[in-house]
């Protein structure tokens, strides 16, 4: 199978959320692979194959799958003998609506906390399709986003709350195991860890006592992904 | 079995958000049982045998177990060869999770969109009660939150956006068939359509779309019911 993935100024580094989602998947089901790095500026022309315009796009043999969600599904229908993603149909439909429960609440102040931290590890070229594209989302500039990063942060830890909360009383967000619905969120914290040496969490959080669960699987597959470093 | 339920100043028509969950489940898994009716000021005492200060309680037997989720688990793991709640372990954990979840950004909002409908449909004496206890969780009194509860609505409405979004691509929040996960939202709205008036949604939400296949559920549990008449 080869993953295209998404790097910046380091092509061994691979940081977007969702083709670490995959990655966890594949991980999951213990299937090998090989990545494909794709910069920002050549995703138009190098996916194109794939009809797809973001990361990740897998090809196993004749099949072509782009969007993660769509990959984590075609991997469960496909791979039904190894280790379930979703433990069933409720599951399954559980891990969609936390995928997209996750976006606003989440992954978007955490996006705005790391932005700058993302634009710096980027090709010059990529720098400049990263500002034009994604200044519109968060409605000012990248700079602005960096002197106001605690706010986004802030946002960003409120919106942990309720995974907090559960985490309580479970040890994964997926009951006794981790699997898909704890990749989904796990996923975030591999591409901020990339990204940016910022401290998004205090350390007495149930979250990050989750997070270290999370970095001890497929060994160490979290526990040791860098810092991407600035050119 | 016998289920104890909250009730205003009409005891036939219970009204808490956790008794519809446990009604749900009990339909769900086709069992029997009739209820108790309890007002706000009566479940101290009335609920003192099962140690517990919140409805629902469900007498199963020998069994007393209080709590929408406990409950909810206790069937689950008790009529195994009735249909699944949960499907399972997986979706088990995904339903805690939404359980938690739904808490902030969409039962809080529409508590204050309600509150003061709520009140106006208790007997005088768990009127006062409410205001005492209720105001200081809405920051406000009763009254202001009557006066702002566009406001309210407005953020419940935007609260419920990812659901609206995982509704473009599914029937039911628990997949193709409704569970456990559908009846911890549905049961929101039949709380709000026993205790007020007020129009929540937007026909052509795709929630609303989702609330009509709910409606037709279990010989129109949820259709039939009815808002409480003014004293």
């Amino acid at each position: 199978m080869k993953l295209y993935e998404l790097v910046g100024c380091d092509p061994k580094k691979g940081f977007s959320p969702f083709v670490w989602r995959t990655k966890l998947a594949l991980a999951h089901k213990g299937l090998n692979y090989e990545t494909v790095p794709v910069t920002f500026t050549e995703i138009k022309e190098t996916l194109a194959f794939a009809g797809s315009k973001t990361v990740p796009v897998l090809v196993d043999g004749e099949n072509v799958i782009s969007d993660s969600w769509d990959i984590a599904c075609y991997l469960e229908d496909t791979y039904p003998d190894h280790p379930s993603l979703f433990g069933g149909d409720t599951g399954r439909a559980a891990a969609n609506l936390l995928g997209i429960q996750v976006g606003m609440p989440v992954l978007f102040p955490l996006f705005r906390t790391l932005v700058a931290d993302i634009h710096g590890r980027l090709n010059r070229i990529d720098q400049d399709y990263f500002r034009e594209t994604r200044e519109p989302r968060i409605d000012c500039t990248i700079e602005e986003a960096a002197v106001d990063f605690e706010g986004s942060l802030k946002v960003f830890q409120l919106g942990l709350a309720s995974y907090n909360a559960y985490l309580k009383t479970s040890s994964f967000f997926s009951g006794e195991k981790p699997a898909y619905a704890d990749y989904i969120i796990y996923s975030s914290f591999l591409w901020a860890k990339r990204t940016s040496p910022k401290v998004i969490l205090d350390k007495d959080d149930p979250i990050a006592k989750w997070l270290e669960r999370m970095d001890g699987l497929f060994n160490g597959l979290g526990a040791k992904v860098q810092l991407i470093e600035k050119d």
